[in-house]
């Protein structure tokens, strides 16, 4: 096991390069701070289409095109996509390889499942597998919303705890090599570690960051322990949706295991949205994490701003039917380290 | 690329071993032609569970630990965990996951579950990223049916195409090198193909074999135009859960791409029910090919009966909400190349 790390984490020692990415959201993503940041910003969040779960499909399908486009690849180009997103039987997902034509591997980590794909398409071009993979996730408000909790019709008032599904698409393409016309020449990923499916017991859908905290921590934790490096070895550690809630846990559960981030931690689902109290408690959703890393991230790690960032998505594994029967909703985060060679 | 092989396909040239088996089945499956192959045989398909979920849950966890129980390992001694079912957000492998404490990537391919994880779990072993691994699939006829399609207390007739989605769950462990106690010792994952979404516009719920026999056709002619083998080159060409109507849609497929299989195709599906009329169109679900595989292939590898097979596990990727939106049921296919070095 020449690139395993410790207990679960992985080493790509060929350091698989990031040759595009990009990142679709709607107006309220849009109106946020990292608004200037994100390549299309739909007026229309139902794009057209005949129901929000068309939209979310054209979103994803727009979005990795796009990163296509940007280096001149096609889509018969990509040897892998990898995806994931919120709908039962990641639907967004399948029919989007279906119309794309990419060979497929679906995947399923709800909001972790940006890390998910980059973990796994990371080793796919570092064990000299296929190359070029597309990793991609995205989330709808008014698919998620209305599949998991209340028909959007119904109007209900958001709990205080809850955060906003973000509706945005991201993806990055992955290779062994920079194509002719590269977007981006200096970011590669270097390593990553597995989740481990945590559950503190937490019952509440509308607290999904108190349900991902521990996971988050876990993950954290385990990074550190395997690798031999500190916090400062990085210049940001990146959770993708804990929300406001959900950070103050995460400090605790780590402070509880001596580990302080020394500063260096941002959480995407806190960076997203205005600060209007409708978005007080952040943004969640596979695509939060999505097109952050896209749109926020990876420029600054392109531009040597960022040298080093731990990235860890976190997912909340619940469904519609565990919740009504009452069970807990555990957690799970991935974490991968993106670099800059600049 | 130095692993790639053609388009979609791969080689693993280290030669992960397959290091154990396990699978479990209910008494519908345990009276058909294989049942005497099971590990498991399930008296009561609830298990004394509170909901046909839990029990699915028992199952999925029962089946793994008993995987490492063979071959004396830990479930703490797996690397990774790669695995998938057929509920709304694969909410079995989830809390399987949690349960068992493994580090866990989420897989969806509906029924092509099974050979995903194989695909996915052979380039973790063979990269030399994590080892051992355990890839695992499971299926609930009473989970499956009333989130799929009707209530059970209905008592709804199925429609002359409909098959029956296996009550079952099937675990191999894949890794670097054999226990100090190994089951099996000749077993070996040698490379894959990986699927793409293909829709012919099937819209049938009922009608999953011919949703699925495109894709298999496609992978299976793209696997030996990649490798440049020939059907003869295996003994055997396994589908996961074609049935009868979709098997016989994939010999007319293949026939129009002038592809024969030699005589050397067996379906999942058409393997594991007794020849009653109400099993008449075979098995379906995500457990079939799971536990056909760990309970009657796998046998045969190890005694060097079969020296080459090519298991290709095939899912419809329906979701209940695209189903009612009218949408059409594209289907995906992964093959895996599993020989006995005997």
């Amino acid at each position: 096991m020449q690139n395993r790390v410790g207990a679960r984490s992985v080493q790509f020692s060929s350091r698989p390069k990031l040759l595009s990415c990009a990142s679709t959201v709607s107006r309220a993503e849009g109106e946020g701070p990292l608004g200037s940041c994100f390549d299309v910003i739909l007026e229309d969040d139902k794009l057209g289409a005949g129901s929000f779960e068309q939209a979310e499909l054209m979103m994803f399908e727009n979005t990795v095109r796009l990163a296509c486009a940007k280096v001149r690849l096609s889509p018969s180009d990509i040897g892998c996509l990898l995806a994931g997103d919120l709908l039962n039987q990641i639907i967004t997902a399948n029919y989007g390889a279906r119309n794309l034509g990419m060979p497929f591997l679906g995947l399923y980590g709800a909001c972790s499942t940006m890390s998910e794909s980059l973990l796994i398409g990371g080793m796919l071009v570092d064990g000299g597998y296929l190359s070029p993979v597309a990793c991609v996730s995205c989330s709808h408000f008014s698919t998620a919303e209305r599949q998991y909790r209340f028909p959007l019709e119904l109007g209900t008032t958001a709990p205080p705890t809850s955060q906003r599904t973000v509706t945005g698409a991201g993806c990055l393409l992955v290779g062994d090599a920079l194509p002719e016309t590269p977007m981006l020449s200096h970011c590669v990923i270097t390593g990553a570690t597995v989740g481990k499916v945590i559950d503190l017991g937490i019952t509440d859908a509308n607290n999904m960051g108190a349900a991902m905290a521990p996971a988050a921590c876990d993950t954290i934790v385990t990074h550190f322990a395997d690798t031999g490096r500190r916090p400062e070895d990085y210049d940001l550690i990146v959770t993708g949706d804990l929300g406001k809630f959900g950070t103050e846990m995460l400090h605790r559960l780590l402070q509880k295991q001596g580990l302080g981030l020394a500063g260096r931690h941002v959480d995407c689902g806190n960076l997203i949205y205005p600060p209007e109290p409708k978005y007080d408690c952040g943004g969640s959703g596979c695509g939060c994490s999505a097109v952050t890393l896209a749109g926020h991230l990876l420029p600054k790690l392109e531009a040597g701003e960022l040298k080093r960032i731990l990235f860890i998505a976190t997912g909340a594994l619940m469904s519609p039917t565990s919740s009504l029967q009452g069970e807990s909703i555990p957690g799970i985060a991935h974490g991968v380290v993106l670099e800059s060679n600049k």
